[in-house]
């Protein structure tokens, strides 16, 4: 296939790989795809985000999760956070240009496996009858 | 912007929804994005490999963690596990439909994140000395 030979050509011709574990690139790829990191890129790729309204939004994170998270995203640039200067302090959270590149392509593959889920439910019935 | 709305409007009418702690569809997208998951997936990408073949591309995987992660992607139905009658005994993975439509978006993803890592590499050294 013409398109799977040209990615991954391009993929080699990249000086960064995430399948080599030294690589910086295999960090990146689990501050993106992490439990949480995945969930708070496409949470704020729908617009910018209070703290809070993030922390109900990617239900299940505990604050300390979510703000490990915030930093980290915010240190490899794809998170932009701005403080207003309001009274009392508000801080917002948005995705920078390099951060909605990314969330993007993780949107796609969140919309993928949510449609996916009636054939994934019904793969998992045939492999755990064919062991019971 | 239009093509944001659109994907949101499509994401809300699924019945599943990887931001609700309890749906199904966050635990297969964590099965997919995972440390593992996601190279394993991508890995495949490339076309059917041996366990042993598989633990040499994805560098630093455990066999404990290899074979963990590909039961869960097999029971997903992600994965297609095909035991060839030979002697000695070969095992072949490859990629169902279903975990080919998976890793092609997890490749775009993947494929963005080394692109980015400049960028990225830059970000953080802004965001470090900032804070030195």
């Amino acid at each position: 296939m013409t398109t799977t030979q040209e990615l991954t050509a391009g993929l080699d011709d990249l000086p960064y790989n995430v399948f080599a574990r030294a690589c910086p690139s295999r960090g990146t790829l689990e501050h993106v795809t992490g439990r949480w990191g995945a969930l708070t890129l496409g949470a704020l790729y729908e617009g910018s985000l209070r703290f809070n309204e993030l922390r109900r939004r990617v239900d299940g994170v505990s604050e300390k999760m979510l703000s490990q998270t915030l930093h980290a995203l915010e240190r490899d640039g794809l998170v932009h956070r701005e403080a207003q200067p309001t009274n009392p302090p508000r801080v917002d959270y948005e995705l920078t240009p390099l951060g909605r590149g990314v969330a993007e392509r993780l949107h796609a593959l969140i919309h993928f496996v949510e449609g996916s889920m009636d054939e994934v439910l019904a793969a998992r019935e045939r492999y755990d009858s064919a062991r019971a």
